[in-house]
């Protein structure tokens, strides 16, 4: 069994890829009503075009009970080369932090989790002992609002950084198993910037291209690693619901797919000219 | 229908009580093994003892699919006139939140929420919505590493506190619709104390008492408002499994849900005095 860090280089490379696409099905906006065969659609489309699948688990949770069954029976569709993230932005303590792993690594089999840091390397060390499993820690999120918090100046041994930049060198710090990643909203590529100063190799996830409006060239520019790496970059709304016509919107997932992973190799490949 | 804050002072008044117990069920320390049988004893032993009932999500989680099933048939047998809250810790951005919210408050149908701030006001806002529910925000968590990141000192405007006092002023602010409340972990008692006097009038939860080893009595001398209310204190393990024995186990949760809340009584009335 490959981990998660092999399985996601393999994927990327074979499909030249650093496209993820979020599987976030939305009733509201869904041109078909039956989540398992919307989401079959739409992972057939972009197979080929992807480096990994993100379902955020909220959407799911929110159609209750049937529609973990939908995550369950969707993941099901997802080919076995491409590694899953499980979007749950999960963070609590002690054995209930062992319990939350444990749901998401072994329950649903997810490759690699979001968790939030909030609570301290204590409540963290219970994911990042699934040493196989990629941990995504949230750092700067894309929301308009990630700045209440994570801007704020924190002082440590008489030096001021933002508590984002604290969050990025203490990750790095507890990355002994090699399986810890950051989440850097693409809509904020200064502080992108910053973090892949402070950590140079470590993976880093970046939604919020597409609807959320980030800025691709940067986030691309300044997320890769030396290798042109080390970064995925995620979108959802603009690719599974570009269109809303239940005749073509899979086929439109996948044009939209191919041109945001184009365009993202164009802006890599500028960079490593 | 009574909102969250409502249903709570009530509750609170009728079993004169500010315990909450923590429907926690971990199958390596049930004495039975049907998880929906356990907390039906449990909650049949206790429902006049406390003044609400929290289940930490992750234990359902972690049992799966099934897992959840028991958890939605353990809410079957609260009493109607008894809060629930949902200890969950979710926190997402835009319509992710808003699914979340939807997920906890009407899917599951809690009466309080537990959320974390990390991802900041427009993250929480959607949960705020929701007047008539309680939104808990994690302030200061009961965990030896909660220090990591929620102590650091943070600047705004030429001033220096500790994160958590920060996210204790800003829940303040936004409490808009007067449902927010925090999360105080018992093990903290100073931090509590100064959280109350920056919020004289906010609900405050507080875990950690019993096998985590918070102090009972300063949490309840410096947790409680004015009003000698204003506190929930949980407590899971330390009930729930107060015996492995499958022929008293309910018996003895009784007895140590009476006694537990029985200390917290005369915690209040000593400083009401």
């Amino acid at each position: 069994m490959s981990t998660f860090h092999e399985k996601l280089i393999s994927a990327s490379r074979k499909n030249t890829s650093l496209l993820c696409v979020g599987l976030d099905p939305d009733p509201a906006l869904m041109p078909v009503k039956n989540v398992v065969e919307f989401n079959r659609a739409i992972i057939e489309a972009t197979a080929d075009l992807v480096c990994c699948y993100k379902p955020n688990l909220a959407f799911y949770e929110s159609m209750g009970y049937p529609g973990l069954e939908t995550l369950k029976l969707t993941l099901e569709h997802i080919p076995n080369d491409i590694p899953v993230i499980g979007d749950a932005k999960r963070g609590d303590i002690g054995s209930t932090a062992q319990a939350y792993a444990s749901a998401m690594f072994q329950q649903w089999g997810f490759d690699a989790l979001t968790v939030n840091p909030y609570l301290g390397m204590d409540a963290l060390d219970p994911f990042f002992e699934y040493a196989d499993k990629g941990v995504l820690v949230l750092c700067h999120t894309s929301n308009p609002g990630a700045a209440d918090f994570q801007e704020l100046l924190v002082e440590q041994e008489g030096e001021y950084r933002p508590l984002y930049e604290y969050v990025a060198l203490k990750a790095s710090a507890w990355n002994r198993h090699g399986n810890v990643g950051l989440v850097m909203g693409a809509t904020y590529p200064q502080q992108m910037q910053k973090v892949r100063e402070i950590c140079p190799d470590m993976l880093i996830l970046a939604p919020g291209i597409g609807t959320q409006g980030g800025d691709l060239e940067n986030t691309v520019k300044y997320g890769v690693n030396t290798n042109g790496e080390g970064l995925i970059i995620n979108s959802s709304r603009s690719i599974i619901f570009a269109s809303k016509d239940s005749a073509d919107y899979a086929e439109k997932a996948k044009l939209a797919a191919q041109e945001l992973r184009d365009s993202i190799n164009r802006a890599r490949s500028e960079i490593m000219l």
